[in-house]
């Protein structure tokens, strides 16, 4: 079992995890406690103003919807995760599913509004459901399609205050008071901003409590009402346990919200880069200076360097640390034969599955010493390389920098070199694979 | 008086908008209203985890107040505008006021709260104040340094039903449940989320209300307060009348909604496109068929070509419509001489004062009958122009487009074309100034 890098109850975003490194012992709650998780998909994401329902909007070519249930799934003590979409919805969840190869996923079609769908998840996971795989689990987990960035510290927390409390919620304090109109328009008044709350996901609930609640709640109620708390404590008398939420739980709503979520994403998948140099360990070695500046472009980022190795077994590890960002530096005049084995380490590895790598092919140029035209040619082929790579969503560019002879020249191409770098990492952007960019 | 491109009722966002091109007469309130506002900036922005207060963290390297007070000197019935600022942040202001040529600004010193801050910016406007260039308004408006897209419209909206009612105030549906918690840190019951709203800004107040309602509020509503319309309910008996908002509305809080805001604004200066092309009509013009590629690229994109006229009179209009994205096409084989000329215009003009404006230089190689060195060598002039025009804020690029013979790849080529241009425009990063791409 692989911790996360951030340790055992560090955050389950999407973020740099390894495929299947599924959640930490240590933090999981006590293994008798079968916990499953209820997913609603099946709105229409009308507040976004665009077709698409918001959860399967394209964030980094990839359904929000996608990054969810990775974020679940990499709990290990969540047993099941049961999603309900939309009958027309369906094949298409079934796509996602298996092209981001997504494990313990049940699917269950979504009723008419957000309690309707959630109500079909829980009945799915009841105990006398026929031919059905799933087991009825103590507690349940309810969250959202299009909250992508839940902890597994704060499904833990959830999950283990509905064992005690049977009922348990994220909370968070609220951005603007909150008022109360007058039937005319006018302000009747205004709320007490610190004695109020948001009331976010996930929430827990006894599994007997929740479904209980739900088999007697009115047709109002599920028509009408948000709040499973609330159904908890009008049917079946629970005082729901609220527990303080980072502000990652917020929801994906409006447009804005995609933008945010897509800037999230590539900030955390870009927090680890290695540099492979194509020689052994050389402190004078050009790529070492390249390093530095990096460095000091791209604050709170780890940058690692080495050479590929012999079985390129320090870059193994690497890829299992998921680094997404790699800069190989070639100082000699093979060309691509250092990138090319680095690309087919990667392409072995599953490591795009998930997002898109960058590979940053770093050349030298020294104008007086080496035939221009030759080189140039010779590296034009990093078009037909980079064509190849991208169908396997890995993002190759070239990169040639100046080598005078002067040293501050140098020092301003390098860092001119790193900028460009760390942009092409930081962007993430397929429009400018093949390219050969000059510093 | 410019009307803006979306009616005189438009938005008033950060967008595509004449400089001094302020608000449109139609929509004013009568005449005899004057209307000044208050923007409290004295927040230390502790919610967004970095060590700018938010209001003056960078949005395309410009800090997000400007944006704000972009916003409302658009409006021209806003006679004043008093924004009240630490006494550490006071020079910064002042250069930021002057670096993007802010117009009607008077800075006060912010109290240790919002609502102490928002006092002071008041008194700047009573009539007792000696030696102020500044009169008594008749409604003012309140409004937050982090809410960059308020519209002209709501302005309005919320300044007349201020006339007419005493006091109003922008509000916007909820997007969680709110809840009360108990004492033990368990729900106690939610709130019918129908019933409720979350009050935005911006507000507006005659005076005489809000100044009266400040000078009685006592020591605690200035230290934990968050609401004025509540001040003015409390101690004027005013009952404000509410206004619905667009989600426009949003206060920037965290991190993540700076990265939005970036995108919004990027997304909104690059809704249209000028392709300017080097030869005069010719329908067979290479430039056209890039412009229709650009047409399916980009969907929603305003795109207009001609040749750069011997005046260019033409282009002064749509610099004038406020366009901050330019393809140059260049078929001939001068190099950079119109290039040279757009960009001589755009330096007179002040266009790039506000937002970062793009131009990319589009050539074409016919691998065969062109040679390669020769005009390669040319191209790469590029960088050295690039980096001349950077300092004005024009940020520009080189894009080889290969000219085959067969039409099928010809079509390619200018696909990925269109491809590259879309995202350079879309992305607006300084890093890649110089580059010369190859579609």
């Amino acid at each position: 079992m692989e911790p996360g890098p951030l340790g055992a109850s560090g955050p389950a975003e999407p973020g740099p995890r390894v495929r299947g490194g599924c959640g930490a012992a240590p933090a999981a709650p006590a293994s008798s406690l079968a916990v499953a998780a209820v997913l609603p998909a099946g709105g229409s994401g009308e507040r976004m103003g665009v077709p698409t329902p918001k959860q399967f909007c394209p964030v980094l070519e990839r359904p929000l919807i996608s990054y969810t249930l990775q974020a679940l799934e990499r709990v290990c003590w969540i047993k099941d995760i049961v999603v309900s979409v939309t009958r027309e919805n369906m094949e298409a969840m079934k796509g996602i599913i298996q092209k981001y190869q997504h494990k313990r996923i049940s699917l269950v079609e979504a009723g008419v509004t957000r309690h309707r769908s959630i109500f079909n998840g829980l009945k799915a996971l009841a105990e006398d459901q026929p031919d059905s795989k799933l087991s009825k689990p103590e507690v349940v987990i309810i969250h959202d399609a299009v909250r992508p960035f839940v902890e597994e510290d704060i499904l833990l927390k959830v999950a283990t205050a509905a064992k005690e409390h049977g009922a348990a919620g994220a909370i968070r304090p609220l951005v603007s008071t909150v008022i109360s109109p007058s039937a005319d328009g006018c302000l009747d008044h205004s709320l007490e901003r610190a004695r109020h709350r948001a009331s976010e996901m996930p929430q827990a609930f006894l599994y007997d409590v929740i479904y209980a609640a739900y088999q007697q709640c009115s047709d109002y109620d599920l028509e009408f009402g948000t709040e499973c708390l609330q159904l908890a404590l009008k049917y079946c008398h629970v005082k729901a346990k609220l527990v303080e939420g980072s502000p990652d739980l917020w929801k994906v709503t409006y447009k804005r919200d995609l933008y945010a979520a897509e800037s999230i994403i590539k900030e955390r998948i870009s927090q680890h880069i290695c540099i492979v140099m194509d020689t052994k360990e050389d402190e004078e070695h050009i790529g070492h200076h390249l390093e530095e500046m990096l460095k000091n472009e791209l604050n709170h980022v780890k940058v690692t360097s080495g050479p590929l190795g012999h079985a390129g077994r320090d870059l193994q590890q690497i890829i299992l640390e998921q680094c997404y960002s790699f800069v190989c530096v070639n100082v000699m005049l093979s060309a691509f034969e250092e990138t090319q084995k680095l690309l087919n380490m990667l392409k072995e590895s599953h490591l795009s599955v998930l997002y898109p790598v960058v590979v940053i092919s770093v050349h030298f140029l020294d104008y007086k010493s080496v035939h221009f035209d030759h080189k140039m040619e010779n590296l034009m082929q990093i078009r037909e390389l980079a064509k190849e790579v991208k169908e396997r969503n890995i993002l190759l560019c070239g990169l040639l920098i100046y080598y005078p002879q002067d040293e501050q020249k140098l020092q301003d191409s390098l860092r001119q070199g790193a900028t460009i770098i760390a942009t092409l990492i930081k962007e993430r952007n397929s429009a400018f694979i093949g390219q050969l960019l000059v510093a």
